[in-house]
């Protein structure tokens, strides 16, 4: 359990449900005297930040998480000097300000990661304006971010094709998940096929891969969003860019505010997560699947075992 | 001379002052029987392209530049197999769709390279939304390209700051060209003195080079586009992307429309490149200079030997 104080004061929130270190979802159990957004017994979430400096022109533009001084829910360090740990805990202490209404009927398990995951791939689709009905979206890399990526693609009324190079995925992304088809990108001729089809393309893939070939599916004015924050710098040819007025662009989760849009929406939308729910007595096991990709999508922890 | 013929009949130019072979002013000198738009006695400039498919989507966007069957003004082939062959000869025929007005405030020699290093920074700069007075644009390269972008910059009521390697482009930025300020790219204290400083900057270098400290150098949702083209890909970092919700777009030339309400911009904002204008018996030796970048910053041929 971590503990420290805000200038506001903060909300003690029960946390009884949550995932890995920063999606988090829980009931209020206590509330700061300060405190008006919540009461006791509201359910809430907390996401990747706790705080931030409040009063920057970023900070401003309710983008406190490119604040240069963000706190993170985990590995960040509070102005009094305590650590955030994330949520591996039965209670926790948030201001207010960076506490999310968690709506009614979204599940509070399979919706935990939408607060990371989710407005990861939520806020660059808004920003870039990648939400416009009827366009193509391709999706690529079917993981917790790019499942959710084909849920809000659908949302949004795009057309919405999954891209991966694990054939096995395809009945996966269509059947289960909505996609209207699959690509697979190690065969040279279903891509040449696909070339200058899709508007916009959200790219999970963390690893070092070439975007020439995701480059060439865009069609004119076409975006392409990496998420997967590959550790060394991808190769990025200019003449498709400039030939065919393309974009490559970047996001990092989102502000509090947009987060909170987002859960609203996926309530509205019946979007959730799909997720393993576990017990704190799984986390080994579940660390050691993490490690070889085997989850679909997302573990959750019950961490009150509220729900198992 | 070229000539050819078009579906709604051409109109015949004599072209007295032309740019290299694709930036070309002139006078009408006959229309034919369907031409609408202009008459003879106009100021007309050609650009970068002659003709194009005018009936897909792109074309019906005003976007022939992109249309995947655009006609370049040289080294492309008509639908009748003629041959393309720019701007060096005294008497062209272009299709009226194709042929810009050129405003009668704008000199036809230092005019001339708008119509393609113009339309080349002007169009990414409305597309990708770089006008906003009192933001902060850093151009990089102080070329044919590079010293338009400091004008368009200035009209549009940006701070602007050239970027070189050269230290000697300081005072001619500065003094002749209005920049606000220079940076010189080499030192790396200046360069970490202006990271997060800039909300956009137009890339005109050609030359492989590194886009992370230009990345650097922008702010949140900063915006760069490269436009130099270079023949290998260029390393891009997504940390600095995501982070920083950063965006690298391409961009090539622009529509004819677009063209048209740029030559009308640079008439009301007194905007012309710098030029060096020479008889057509000059082009070799202004070739031998081209090849070693010594031109500041287009040649100009006066064909016609009408303003010599």
């Amino acid at each position: 359990m971590q503990k420290w104080e805000t200038q506001n004061e903060g909300i003690d929130g029960l946390l009884y449900l949550l995932h890995c270190r920063h999606e988090i979802v829980g009931v209020v159990t206590e509330a700061g005297k300060n405190v008006e957004k919540f009461k006791v017994g509201d359910r809430v979430g907390v996401g990747v930040i706790v705080d931030s400096c409040r009063t920057c022109d970023i900070c401003h533009q309710d983008l406190e998480n490119y604040c240069p001084k963000v706190i993170f829910t985990y590995n960040s360090i509070h102005p009094d000097g305590t650590k955030t740990q994330g949520g591996y805990s039965d209670v926790m202490v948030v201001d207010q300000g960076y506490v999310l209404r968690f709506p009614d009927n979204l599940p509070p398990d399979a919706g935990a990661p939408l607060i990371c995951a989710g407005i990861t791939v939520y806020s660059p689709m808004q920003y870039y304006g990648m939400t416009e009905p009827g366009k193509h979206l391709g999706v690529v890399g079917l993981g917790g971010l790019g499942h959710l990526a084909v849920k809000f693609g659908k949302a949004f009324g795009l057309k919405v094709t999954l891209i991966s190079t694990s054939p096995k995925k395809e009945v996966e992304a269509i059947n289960k998940l909505g996609a209207d088809s699959f690509l697979l990108s190690t065969d040279p001729s279903k891509m040449k096929d696909a070339m200058c089809t899709m508007d916009y393309i959200i790219d999970t893939v963390s690893a070092v891969h070439p975007l020439a070939p995701l480059l060439g599916l865009l069609k004119l004015n076409g975006k392409l969003v990496n998420l997967g924050l590959p550790d060394k710098p991808l190769e990025l040819p200019m003449f498709p860019m400039c030939l065919g007025r393309k974009l490559v662009g970047g996001s990092n989760i989102g502000g509090i505010k947009e987060t909170q849009e987002m859960l609203d929406f996926c309530a509205e939308h019946n979007i959730a997560s799909e997720i393993e729910l576990i017990r704190m007595d799984d986390i080994n096991a579940a660390m050691e699947r993490l490690a070889k990709s085997d989850v679909k999508y997302r573990f959750v922890i019950d961490v009150g075992n509220s729900s198992l």
